[in-house]
């Protein structure tokens, strides 16, 4: 034992009970993790190390993938970059001295190769102390492959090794003994998914097999992005992963903080760290979606949280504990991702300014107002760009909500550049080999495209170029899935705040931004118009014409599309079972907007036909922020094959219209 | 054993010797699949099934996933659609009257669950005889989950399904024995990734298994995208697949033809059916790129390919046995992936028409000529947007070769257009709460971007909608490789044919096509003169100024970061060691062209910025087709994470230029 742990042993066991059985103090750092820059996060490791060893804490826990974050697309793959990554391993042990620290990493085994020919590589949790690493070493058991997760893409399993090494994962799997004071500790490491066992089977479940080993403590490394009501489940899982019959270790579970992306979809980490005792029972959790420690005692096996000490002497990373926090609101929830991960977003762009289109909707009104909590009213530049098809009403709105919000303003008519550019097109001639000339002659859907892209490409984009501006992408899921929007003229822009939000949802946002604010944000009128693209006469909100959804239908219909993959068989079978509170409208409503059980279904064919011709915009589009349980981009792989009916759906579907 | 197969070996058995070795005739199927369209692909089977046994073939064997198809993106969570495609086994087996049939399908478990949550499915070849589906299950043993491949995000795998059952995989993995005529013969299946065993360990070598539990027949179903060489690679992988001091039995290998799209990236599957002996020599291939049937003759235990029998009553489907091809050159091998994959996308996308702007430079010269060879000339719609900074040189140029090509051509100066933009533009004012008035003010890059983008998003587009055309997009790899590109200006369209090319192999594609037309068809001048965007006058061709691109150097630098992964402290690692061959250039030409070995790691970590701030633009790019060994698009998974330069960078560099 080191000097410096000597001394603070000595300055714990002043006691005389404490002597018997020594106070052990333990840091869950949950860290706001830089992906792909490990230099930055190990030298914020580093630093938390020292202040906790100042605080005379002896054991600190970072997440999973501390050291290079854990969405990097196929950077694993890279050789140089993960041997670099692993050499971090020995520089984070030596700064152990008088001190253990546990952080996730990979851990290689230049001996051995992936099963894409790689260098072998495994996530790893990492011990040291005193400067060096401990054994054994551990692995990530469960390695989730689905959704955003790839895991098995870059990483070998312990389930894998231990195949390989004719054991069984029981056999392989082992606590790391750490000597604290006097004592020594057991401690049960897991990472992530491997807490998350139950569609594994029971032979995965690690902690189980920790605890028939014997551990004084188990602890979890995640790095586990954020989803509605998943702390509530995580607590479930928690309380019903060892059986009560047998002694139960207290269980750490250290997650980060921050946002990191897979290409398309944007991923925000709430942290959650949370400290739970031997029956489940929460002691203690840091706050949420910012960076902090949690500071706990261990004492005869007992988990408890630290008093609130001083932290003033502590480093800016180093937070305040605290208190269970009040239940939010799912749209508050979403607020805080959508908010959290806009703002880490523009800092990891040096995003400084915002352009967007301000057309007096729902969607562009929210999101300014988003925009204008995440880089500030003065930031934004709000442009409504009217032809002869906007009412007067919605241009009243756009004024008001960009005075309302403080946002920069400014109104560009794009009437003449669109009559001119119509012209223009007309005029053009196409000559063939022959000598053959043909002419061009612009429809009214042609007409309403042009309108969308003057507005995208020709003034936002030329305006943001100009300002220095990134652009807004205003557009919700709804439109995403069926293609209701026009690819270089509203589809443009750095990121669509709402592109994983259904329309009732945009709603929902914009009245929890009223809520929040002391004066009405999003004007009243514009929550209660109808929605409409104003791009023809047909959509004139005056004559009470817009957009071609009925809510909350279509939207209950994306998710059913989109979040449950079910395919128009699964929604028949709904309706012929008369379930019509699983589509959010009652039969009367259906009936009343469609006219009839034929239009029904035509309007079913045409949205699921839509869904896949409008994969080729979704390649297209903007990057998103997921805040359901299946967002577009990377989330959810779509292919672009067609629309393809079931022989089960045309018998369903003859039944339904017999009925 | 039914009437109708009694008849067939009647026949037979006409002769005294095939009394004693029966003859069995076996069909491999190199199906052209439609992705996604189980009644579509079962129909062709079926009716493939019916011709082969009119034939009086004893088994017709089918690709890898021949119901559905291999890359459907998600599609395989949706809980209906996988249940629909189980039960088209039935059918097909139903169809086997008097025949045996293998194909590929998957293969459910209701009673469990994938690590998804989602019902168990498996990779699965399927074998029917007289109707009867027949034991074992064979399911695949090597799910391949790197590049394009997800296998694991899907299927449970065989060794997975051994382990769970407490067995080893050659416990669990059996052969198929079928009785024909009055043989019983042992097959032994393979799906795919099977037989490319060695990144998983000596374990896995499924048909090492089989051999040894005694197999009369190896036959892989594949469904295997086309790569450059990899036809001859496989006949490597076949040749070493088993130890030559054992019996050794012939081995089939049958693979699809098509395209198929993992989203943003297409697939060319050429194919490739082949029949080998037991020693690993070629019998028979497929025509490549062609659906087609390789018929052959099992007899004593030796395959050997039919005499080319008369065709003319079989199906469409049913195709020539081919002979073994010519080696093709590269470029060769890569035209027929463009030409086959853009066909097939046209196909499934309707598409009747192509708008490109053809500028007189390579990229889009080379572009419209392919899109001529897919479409028809008479289909394409080629237009040349000049302003003040384009050349009379590509002006010329341009003209030429739509007239070479025979394309529909028009000039459709955006000189008015682009002056009245950037006029329109600098006029508008922005205020913000305070009343302040803030003016716009456009900058020569921004100028140069406006011209692009009308090009693309005001006349391309508006044309394209009118004449319901698709948008060619023009660029190459090393242009999405560092955005040298403008979004929504020439990053725009349905598909990027030379999305994957190297400028060097753009060149080389130019040449070919040359080559392949009795008359020039991409002008000499094109293919000489200096390449150039033509945005202003510091890209003046006239003046000798061009693109900053120095090749083959930078096309040399994207395969090192892009199919190779490696970072700057690899490239140092080869500028330090003198190996400029794998950069494509001497030293003499680096420092020519740079001036110094400052300014060469200038431009080095300018480059690997790019790459990294670029991602935004490639998340927004038009599909592309895939000819290298890693393609952008989801083939290369990319988050945006910024560029890091490691510590041996940082050490290298001041090696380096202290030298």
């Amino acid at each position: 034992m080191n000097i410096l742990h000597s001394e603070k042993s000595a300055e714990h066991f002043s006691g005389n009970q404490q002597e018997q059985h020594p106070e052990i103090k333990i840091a869950l750092a949950q860290l706001e993790i830089e992906p792909g820059r490990p230099d930055l996060n190990v030298a914020r490791i580093i630093e938390i190390i020292k202040a906790e060893r100042q605080r005379l804490t002896d054991l600190v826990v970072f997440p999973e993938m501390a050291v290079s974050g854990y969405m990097l697309g196929d950077k694993w793959e890279s050789r140089s970059f993960v041997e670099d990554l692993a050499a971090y391993n020995q520089e984070i042990a030596a700064a152990t001295e008088g001190i253990t620290a546990i952080w996730g990493n990979l851990d290689l085994d230049h001996s051995k190769i992936n099963h894409d020919g790689t260098v072998r590589k495994y996530n790893a949790a990492l011990v040291a102390q005193n400067g060096q690493l401990l054994p054994p070493k551990v692995y990530k058991t469960n390695l989730p492959t689905y959704r955003q997760f790839h895991d098995a893409r870059h990483f070998t399993s312990a389930a894998e090794l231990a195949r390989e090494q004719h054991q069984t994962l029981a056999d392989l799997i082992a606590p790391v003994e750490i000597q604290l004071h006097d004592t020594r500790i057991k401690l049960g490491l897991l990472l992530c998914e491997d807490m998350w066992w139950e569609d594994y089977g029971p032979d995965f479940n690690v902690a189980r097999i920790l605890q028939q080993k014997g551990v004084d403590l188990l602890i979890n490394l995640s790095c586990s992005p954020w989803g509605l009501n998943k702390n509530n489940k995580r607590h479930r899982v928690v309380k019903n992963l060892l059986p009560e019959d047998q002694q139960r270790p207290p269980f750490l579970y250290v997650n980060n903080v921050g946002m990191q992306d897979i290409g398309k979809t944007l991923f925000h980490f709430d942290g959650g760290t949370t400290a739970y005792d031997q029956d489940g029972k929460i002691i203690g959790e840091c706050r949420r979606n910012l960076a902090g420690t949690l500071h706990l005692s261990l004492q005869q096996g007992q988990i408890s949280i630290e008093p609130n000490t001083d932290h003033s002497s502590a480093s800016p990373e180093i937070g305040t504990p605290a208190t269970l926090e009040n239940q939010e609101t799912p749209i508050q929830e979403i607020k805080q991702a959508l908010i959290s991960s806009m703002k880490k977003f523009a800092v990891q762009n040096r995003m400084k300014r915002i352009i967007i289109g301000l057309s007096g909707g729902i969607d562009s009104a929210v999101s300014a107002a988003l925009w204008s909590e995440v880089i500030g009213a003065e930031n934004v530049f709000a442009v409504n760009m009217p032809t002869r098809y906007n009412s007067s009403t919605t241009k009243n709105i756009a004024e008001l909500i960009a005075h309302n919000l403080g946002v920069n303003y400014s109104v560009v008519p794009i009437e003449n550049d669109f009559n001119n550019t119509v012209k223009e097109l007309e005029e053009v001639t196409f000559q063939d080999a022959s000598g053959l000339v043909r002419t061009i002659k612009l429809s009214g859907l042609n007409k309403e495209n042009i309108q969308s892209r003057l507005r995208g490409s020709t003034v936002l984009s030329g305006l943001a170029s100009a300002l220095g501006a990134y652009i807004s992408c205003n557009g919700n899921k709804v439109e995403f899935a069926y293609g209701y929007a026009t690819l270089y003229g509203d589809i443009i822009g750095a990121l669509a705040p709402l592109g994983d939000l259904l329309k009732g949802q945009v709603y929902d946002l914009a009245r929890e931004i009223n809520r929040e604010s002391s004066s009405e944000i999003i004007h009243e009128e514009c929550l209660t118009l109808i929605a409409s693209a104003e791009l023809s006469e047909d959509q004139n909100i005056d004559q009470g014409k817009g957009d071609p959804f009925l809510y909350p239908y279509h939207d209950t219909l994306t998710r059913h599309f989109v979040e449950w993959l079910h395919q128009p068989e699964d929604i028949l079978k709904l309706l012929l079972a008369g379930k019509f509170e699983t589509l959010g409208v009652s039969e009367e409503q259906l009936l009343k907007y469609f006219g009839s059980r034929e239009k029904m279904l035509t309007d079913l064919e045409h949205k699921w036909t839509a869904l896949h011709k409008n994969v080729f915009k979704r390649y297209q589009a903007p990057p998103i922020i997921k805040v359901s349980s299946r967002a577009f981009g990377y989330d959810f792989h779509e292919s672009q094959v067609p629309a393809y009916f079931s022989r089960r759906y045309q018998q369903l579907k003859t039944k339904f219209l017999e009925k």
